[in-house]
């Protein structure tokens, strides 16, 4: 261990993470190795070991994808867009350091071109070595990697995407400006006249006001908004939330879904915008 | 503190309730105060009070129900099957001593007895006094509080009750037996000829062999068996499944309802059964 870091404890010669929710909640996941530890110039990077979860990618402390359940994250924040546009060709994805998205976008054939703006290129050098089962054998030549801030990406191109997926971490840190307003000001005007976008936005147990907050900046600007959910076993309250904002197309094509997948299925996905009573009323 | 607790610590003047996952991963909750705590016969019963969930029922150190989300999982358990069953009228709940579940079985008008056989009174009385977020104020004249074990209960009847909800802790300790086959051959034999039953059965990501096996009794003993899951937060995995089984009826009739919920609504009950493509495959 090159550093002393509070969330690492060793107890009775067992090595535990301590993931901090909110000073009330601590889940300890019991480590057998730590694969991979890094500073980078955002955050602290680690690719830890563990029983139940496998290898989990873990930032600043906090668990942001595992072996275990990072595909359903992934399939989610990618199919259900890409069941909606019927024809995309340009993808951007905005974040998405563990490749699981991008790995996702490459099933799709009529695709292009998959931008990936990660701006902390170590996150991506750690998943593609330590967290294979997540980022895959991700060498698709569609796939440009661009290290650098999705903020100042988005801002250059105008009525240029097709789908853009904004993939990010927690709204602290590096990731805070990816939950304000401005920023999705700009994503409309990156898409296409066609064009729908998709970000995740958080969890409806615990964060509610981040989802309203992001909900109302889409539907503003957006036509057509809509908010999804799907559970991811890590992330806690079990239940996430994505919001999606389209410019013109709707109607999920459920039917025609044909992918390799270990979550969505047809069934998912005609049923992912189905809400709990107390969601409907919040987003009302 | 009448006892000393291996699940309760305290860390710098915080008292944390520590709850453990098979040794590998453990959720600790910061707790403001231990509401009410008592030895059963049965088990260790205690009500504590914490900032996240609110006041949680902690049977023997594992968080049963939450005045946060306990909700989700009694709606889920109650308002599918009655929301298939055309017209229930005697209802057995076996377990279910947060009250909870026959709380919401209360809503339905054309419902004339609610037998609920919890095998440790102490339960009920704790969740009555302390946990009235989940228990609600219980005083409907059609339910019967029956403290007995619900294998005993459910062997004196044939050919009686419409609807069977098994609402069971894990299967350790006093529930271990509502796993078995023989409990499921006697609740089949205690439904009507057109009755239906439903039980939790764990989690589809954590214990996949439970799911496995309690659908496959239900498989065999029912011309109808369905999966259907929901997201409660507070259990390990975020999803938890239920099981139905059915002599007769399929159908659950969404559009017709009409309950104030809070998380089950029209989408939710057309929904649930639509499973993640892993668990599609799983109950092959």
């Amino acid at each position: 261990m090159t550093e002393n870091l509070k969330y690492l404890q060793t107890v009775d010669g067992n090595t535990w993470l301590v993931e901090d929710e909110a000073e009330n909640l601590k889940i300890n996941y019991r480590i057998n190795e730590v694969v991979y530890q890094e500073r980078s110039p955002f955050q602290h990077v680690m690719v830890v070991d563990s029983p139940v979860f496998g290898r989990m990618l873990v930032l600043d402390g906090i668990v942001q994808t595992t072996s275990l359940d990072g595909h359903i994250y992934n399939e989610m924040i990618t199919h259900v867009p890409l069941s909606i546009h019927p024809n995309p060709k340009r993808v951007l994805i905005i974040g998405g350091g563990d490749c699981g998205a991008a790995r996702e976008v490459t099933k799709y054939e009529q695709v292009e071109e998959i931008d990936m703006v990660e701006i902390d290129e170590l996150v991506v050098k750690a998943c593609k070595e330590h967290l294979t089962e997540v980022s895959g054998n991700l060498s698709d030549p569609r796939v440009n990697f661009i290290f650098d801030d999705g903020i100042k990406h988005v801002k250059k191109y105008k009525d240029h995407y097709d789908v853009v997926i904004v993939d990010s971490s927690d709204p602290i840190g590096p990731a805070t400006q990816l939950f304000e307003r401005s920023f999705y000001v700009d994503i409309h005007a990156a898409l296409k006249e066609d064009g729908l976008m998709v970000c995740q936005s958080q969890s409806p147990i615990f964060h509610m006001h981040i989802l309203k907050q992001t909900y109302g900046y889409i539907q503003e600007l957006f036509p057509i908004s809509k908010v999804y959910t799907a559970v991811v076993p890590t992330y806690p309250g079990g239940m996430w939330s994505f919001t999606l904002g389209s410019k013109k197309y709707e109607q999920v094509m459920s039917d025609q879904f044909d992918k390799d997948t270990k979550y969505v299925s047809q069934d998912i996905l005609k049923q992912c915008f189905a809400l709990p009573a107390f969601l409907q009323a919040a987003l009302k």
